[in-house]
């Protein structure tokens, strides 16, 4: 089985390894079962503080984008340097390089990859290119819920879903400013809808059930399916 | 003044150089009165072939992107040739590339740049990152109609309209398919948008007139506002 | 055992996977019986037409074979993928890039290097860097002919000769204009006879038979041997 | 006149647009009365994040510094970006490329290069490369004091003084740590020694004085003599 | 116009800046009249040690190449480095780099290109890329001889000739072994036919009336002219 | 076991196999007792060659470093080739890229990275991005004296010393120009210390014994223990 993990770049903004750890060992689970992963980071704290501090200045948009996407590279590199051996020692810039890189046999770990591109839609593309299985978005929610859990207490979580009830959800509260991209954007969504890929987005924390949770031991998080 | 141009990769379809000629022409026309231009290149026939050729034989969709984008950087390649001293002589292959060889001062000719992005929206980005005036889409209609004029003959051409309102045209002929997007896609508009972006949708026949239409001489094609 | 395979790039001008078929399975009956594959692939009616277009245009040779080269290299990439993991997914740009990438045990697929050279020449010397036991040129006639059997309809097929006797049936025919060289041109065969490489000419529809020649079961096309 | 300009990555740690102006007012100043200027960033509190959660994870020594690398080079293209076309767009990655970066004309910002070097190596190289007449170290102290201005309150500032004088005093503060340069490392001091450039170490907050500095009509902060 | 400057390897193997000097001279006076120059260096002594060395020990031919080639560019860098600002920094490795380097205005130094590729013709497909008016051999004997002036004492030097008659003098003293390529081999003649350059045969210690040379003043060496 | 080698350049400077065989004796020796092994080489010969001659004729420092740091390549291609399929064939061009490189599993072989850095300060990166357990520095002497035992008869060689005797006893005969770092520079050994790294110093004619010491089976040359 090929999973793609999408990991949030907020899980990188402080200076405590336990996040690492939690990747690491997630990862190690499922390569141990024969599995093959792929890991997709954002950009989190750096990201935003780079693009803040662009944005001030009068930076443009195209150029804020790139700014991230860096960010996100360093983040992928933390991960792959912590992964030692496991993964590929090089961050690919583009989806060619993933796929050369891919080819090895190791995990590759990448940040975002061209502006007016989500790490969400890199991890959609990586998925497709990868074939893999499984899109594993790890978030900072419990899955995806009928509002924003965020702004609204109210929000309920939704344990299946299709694309079609997804993108009606997130439709308001999309946005291609550059660092605020929100779990999954149109574009995203769409690659997912045209290869058929499964998404599940899952808590972080809730990382190291992985395996059960693929291997349908247990249920956690939101299934969204393509149709 | 600085203006994008996309032409579409049917223009390089047949064994003419009369349209190579068409485009060195406004292009020197828009040197020459000090404006500086970009070019993109679409697929076409070729990008086409190679796409239809890569589904029948079982090749997944991005893998299918990844060779248009081939193809349209075989169009791209032709027409720097073509202008010679006038362009840069490598075709960028990612916006970051893009940037840096525009910054030398040249004509730069790129096509696509990754897998899930149409040359429209490679365009956009190309406009954003140059800081475009105008991005002008050279194609084979004569402006943005009510309906695709291809497909519906009562289809009436609009001069002026908003991209809210492209978006509702546009809405039910767009897909994600390697190889068929069409005009402009979603992900080019919001880019449009957060930029503010003007487009210019014009016959390629008419590209001999930009300089007259750019210095409101005459009034030719479809003019899209970002709202 | 170690095989180049040279595929006229004619075998890519039409909208059937047929011949991808072709490839895949003699690539993969000679790699389950321990061999290895390198494989060169011409550049074909694609090359033609651009090729055609820009010297009409009054593109310089230097550039019309980087056309060429770029033709060469969209074909290679659309067996590359079609091949899956069994290929490495870059297509190398230089004999440095292919022997680097030759490294990691994958069938590698490449188009032309450079301008001035065939892919012939290419395929001549990826067998020399390869350390090839014999460079297979698959073609769309039986062999060597006495004449061009395009032109002559009397030409005699060998079964077997040197690289003396090809060199003079071919003096006549070749020429260096981009895109007009012939089977093998004068450099091909002089690395040929430097690095004593056994040429194997065989009609594209019998490559499905390749192991059954390779191990001498059958007794096919024409054998060159270096002097 | 030819200036290499080293300033201190924490400048870049506050989301405040203010230090971006007055590096741009500098250089502008500096452009405009016919000098050119290379920049080299530090990584600042960016670095020292990843550093330092990458050594609590126990990623080793050199993968450490390419962390504190890539984030010297985020700075780098913060800078770049906000200097738009007064600087190229791309941040090199060695020696190497800056040369061939610089050769262009325009303001070249890099950050690291390699691990096991500071970034004050780096710019003491960059000052080679560029035959640069003076090496500018823009910091948070207003000069070189005989000890640690920030350890010791009685430290006095030294005008002028030679690289010997500055080794000894420098010598018990010294550190190979990714993350611990200070100032000047010993091998940053012996390319300064070996090509005999000048060096001037002066508050980020005079930056804006540097003409006048240069020009002789004003006098601040220490000046390192070559022996 | 615009000069290829074929320079045999030979003249950078003493530990004598003089033979620098020469070229520096020559190229300066080339361009301070208006001419643009290109350099193609040979691997001389330092290549033949390589390739002495590696074909005792049992290195393929492909390889030993590109230890020739390799050395070729040291003997580029040497001379980039001296012409200082007046030429690009960066040996290009290929012809697709050459042409692109060649787009800035500078004098571009390269050395071979490709394994199977004298650096004779190299300096033709830069003739030809460049669209030189003239490609100069500066080589260690007078021009060219009906025989090879190094083994048969009675050789005539010929002021004036057919690449045709060039083609049947050098046609015994060929050979394709990595290191042993004399003046022009073949395809370079084959290039220089197709695309009409006429080549220059001159003692380098010649170099510094090259301007004279070019202009008519005098006549020196030997003319070739293309059929 | 992991084992980082430095071959100084001087054992490539004549036109015999013999040291070739004495290094892929040694390595075949570790690669089948299950140990893996990097090589750094010097640049020898040809590095002084090409420094003395630029120096002579003006070039600049960083520039000078450059040509030795290209010899060295060179001199890294030739092991490499030598080597064969035991070796990665690129000679990586920086730290970073020789990670990459290492990770594919095969011997990898270096020369020189960045000006301002010995090779010596190459190796001991190298050994510790491949958390070596010993760096082998193989030279043409039998181990570390208490003097240069080439400029005094009188000088003792030490069996085992540690990093603060080392530094002692070379810090009078260090100096940082082009061509003339000796065994181990300042930087070298602060690598060495921050991640403690044993090193051997040892004649390179005993190579063939080195499978023989690190298994302790046998007592040559000297070891330095990092404090
Ligand atoms: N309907 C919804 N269900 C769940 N989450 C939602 C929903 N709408 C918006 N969100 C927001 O999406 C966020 C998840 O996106 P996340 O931050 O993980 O990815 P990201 O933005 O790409 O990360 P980063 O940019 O920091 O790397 C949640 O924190 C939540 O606030
Ligand atoms: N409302 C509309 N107004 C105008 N054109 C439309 C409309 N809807 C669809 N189209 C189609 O869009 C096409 C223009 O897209 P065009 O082919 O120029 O770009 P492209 O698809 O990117 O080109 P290529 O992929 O061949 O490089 C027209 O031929 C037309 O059929
Ligand atoms: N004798 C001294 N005189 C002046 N400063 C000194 C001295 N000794 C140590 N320092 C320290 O050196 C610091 C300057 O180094 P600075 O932080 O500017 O460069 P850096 O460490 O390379 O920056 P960064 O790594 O954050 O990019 C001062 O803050 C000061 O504390
Ligand atoms: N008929 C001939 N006329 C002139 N020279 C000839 C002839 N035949 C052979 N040669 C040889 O060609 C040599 C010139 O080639 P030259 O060494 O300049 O180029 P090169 O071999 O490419 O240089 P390098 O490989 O050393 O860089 C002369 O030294 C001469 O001996
Ligand atoms: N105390 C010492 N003990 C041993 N060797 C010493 C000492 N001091 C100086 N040396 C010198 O160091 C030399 C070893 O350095 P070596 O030439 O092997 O490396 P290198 O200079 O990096 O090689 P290259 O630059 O040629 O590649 C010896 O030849 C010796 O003369
Ligand atoms: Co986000
Ligand atoms: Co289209
Ligand atoms: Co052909
Ligand atoms: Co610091
Ligand atoms: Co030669
Ligand atoms: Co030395
Ligand atoms: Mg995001
Ligand atoms: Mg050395």
């Amino acid at each position: 089985m090929i999973v793609t993990l999408k990991i949030s770049g907020k899980f990188f903004d402080d200076e405590n390894p336990t996040n690492l750890e939690i990747i690491k060992k997630s990862v190690l689970s499922l390569l141990n079962s024969g599995h093959r992963v792929a890991i997709v980071t954002g950009g989190g704290g750096t990201a935003r503080k780079y693009i803040n501090l662009g944005r001030k200045a009068g930076i443009k948009e195209a150029h804020l984008d790139l700014l991230g996407i860096w960010a996100s590279r360093l983040n992928a590199y933390l991960v792959a340097f912590y992964l030692g051996d496991l993964a590929y020692s090089k961050v690919p810039e583009s989806l060619e390089e993933f796929i050369e890189k891919w080819g090895y046999g190791k995990v590759v770990v990448t940040g975002g990859f061209q502006p007016g591109q989500s790490t969400a839609t890199v991890a959609s593309l990586v998925s497709e290119a990868t074939n893999s299985d499984l899109l594993v978005l790890a978030t900072n929610v419990d899955g995806v819920y009928d509002k924003d859990p965020r702004k609204f207490s109210e929000a309920r979580l939704l344990s299946r879903l299709s694309t079609i009830e997804l993108k009606k959800i997130l439709e308001l509260t999309q946005s291609v400013n550059a660092g605020t991209y929100e779990l999954l954007d149109p574009l995203a969504i769409k690659i997912i809808e045209r290869s058929k890929i499964k998404v599940l987005v899952v808590n972080f924390k809730n990382l190291d059930k992985l395996l059960d949770i693929i291997t349908g031991n247990i249920s956690i998080g939101s299934l969204v399916l393509p149709v």
